[in-house]
């Protein structure tokens, strides 16, 4: 009989992202689940769920007590709340995973470790073109944490240590409309608005162009690259996502709905536009060879995004 | 009557590097001083001691309490001293730079900020040439500290929060006998035992290449650094060094202190030679143009190195 694999830790595992991931990882291995609220996928088959504060010592030690197959990092303070506390953001975006990771590592085994990084890394405004060798060039905090813990996890990788992979995530539709401190909310809110047939003021203009994942697609790249071989040269991957113009969204998530596209109408904040609203086209040439594909098209997106609601 | 102007902290000034830009400062404006030990400038002109941990948040508010004209920032938890204790590292290398720096900032005059980095941001193998391009890629945790304190400073540089500027310090010569942590401390040692007629084994060999500096021509380059005008965009600079054979600097230092070169013996150790003894040639255009000069020969180096034991 063989033993259990090795359980995976999810962290952040009480959020949008984290929970569909628990559900998919759920019955395939054990699943540790952490988050500081919201856990409550506790009773899926092999998930135990250890819920406290990420920078809680005591938490980290009890979280890595054995040793893990795999961590996925999802916990953070997203760009608006880091503003905000920038000292809570320090200890969750940067102290807290070095000494979580570090904690893991320490069982010798070179646990797979996958980190939700953020094309915040990329700062604004954006080159006309966004491929793989783009520089970071942070301008938010938030993705000045997500460009420090990819080089961290880059020279753990290097060392031996674990075997790491930072994902930048772009824009995740739809996520839910209660306050997440990201700057970005927009982009979800709109499809609450038109489906509840309300209306909406969006801070970018018709022309504005946003790179889209529907938690569905991200979901699957997530579980992909859990079994990808690690290739410690390649240790940052922008994910595939599609390049939407806003004024399209609205009309596709209007029709999908029933409602009038009417009901968006836009009052662009030059900052909101600048950080969210002028994504330039973006080549992933080396997530596209590890197969890792975003939603397909616009209706396929804006329809798994109308699913999440 | 002029006010004075507003004070530069020295954090780590009471180690090698910080005593003498302590002297150096002394006299020509207002300094605050601070380091866990060491601290016995306190008697120079204009000079205010404030002794403590640079990780304790009421040490930082006293630091902080009035608006800083510049920061240098020297503290630091070396290379294997590092490896050691990896979570001490972490919060004097990483978190409390950040919280102190964060601080400052609050005040709202963009304060100068120059950073002691290190070429450890590079990790090696190196490659067969570094210039100003060389992308990093740490393989020690204090290089990896090193890289992530740079993408801050250059994140708040970018945001006009402080005007910084990462400096990656070569291979200093010659730091006090005393255990330094530093995995380098043979470069300094060699001029201890050939001064004092002793016997020393390197961990290197007799064609091992190393980037080196003296602490004069460092505090130099950091004293020019300090009045040149800031440039967002050139926030991490290779400080310009003499590449040296570590064979011919054994016989210059011998020639110097009238030493028999003989003394010095080598036994390669091949984690050493590659981490620190195959520097290849060296490219500083960004730090050249700004009239940052190193040694200008082995012989100067050697003298200024000898100076200081």
């Amino acid at each position: 009989m063989a033993a259990d694999p090795a359980p995976i830790l999810v962290t952040g595992a009480g959020g949008f992202v984290g929970q569909a991931l628990v559900r998919a990882l759920a019955g395939t291995r054990p699943v540790i689940a952490t988050d500081r609220t919201g856990l409550d996928n506790a009773d899926l088959p092999g998930v135990t769920a250890l819920p406290g504060e990420i920078d809680d010592p005591a938490l980290i030690a009890r979280l890595t007590a054995e040793p893990l197959g795999a961590i996925i990092h999802l916990a953070t303070i997203p760009g608006g709340a880091a503003e905000s506390d920038p000292a809570l953001a320090a200890r969750i975006n940067v102290a807290a995973p070095m000494a979580l990771i570090d904690t893991a590592a320490a069982h010798g085994n070179a646990p797979r470790l996958l980190f939700a990084s953020s094309i915040a890394v990329f700062g604004d405004p954006l080159p006309q073109h966004v491929d793989d060798d783009t520089p970071v060039r942070p301008m938010l905090r938030y993705g000045a944490h997500k460009a420090m813990l990819e080089e961290w996890i880059a020279t753990l990788t290097r060392r031996g240590a674990v075997r790491g992979l930072s994902l930048r995530l772009p824009g995740i539709v739809a996520r839910p409309l209660a306050p997440s401190g990201m700057k970005s909310a927009f982009l979800s809110n709109l499809f609450h608005a038109l489906k509840a047939g309300e209306p909406i003021t969006l801070p970018v203009s018709a022309d504005a162009t946003c790179w889209l994942l529907s938690r569905r697609a991200l979901v699957g790249q997530m579980t992909a690259a859990l079994t990808l071989a690690s290739d410690p040269e390649t240790t940052r991957l922008n994910l595939p996502a599609l390049r939407v113009r806003m004024g399209d969204l609205v009309a596709e998530v209007a029709r999908q709905a029933g409602a009038d596209p009417a009901r968006a109408t836009y009052a662009p904040d030059p900052a909101i536009e600048a950080a969210f609203g002028a994504q330039p086209p973006l080549a992933t040439p080396a997530a596209d060879a590890m197969g890792l594909r975003h939603d397909g098209d616009l209706a396929a997106l804006v329809a798994h995004a109308l699913a999440d609601l």
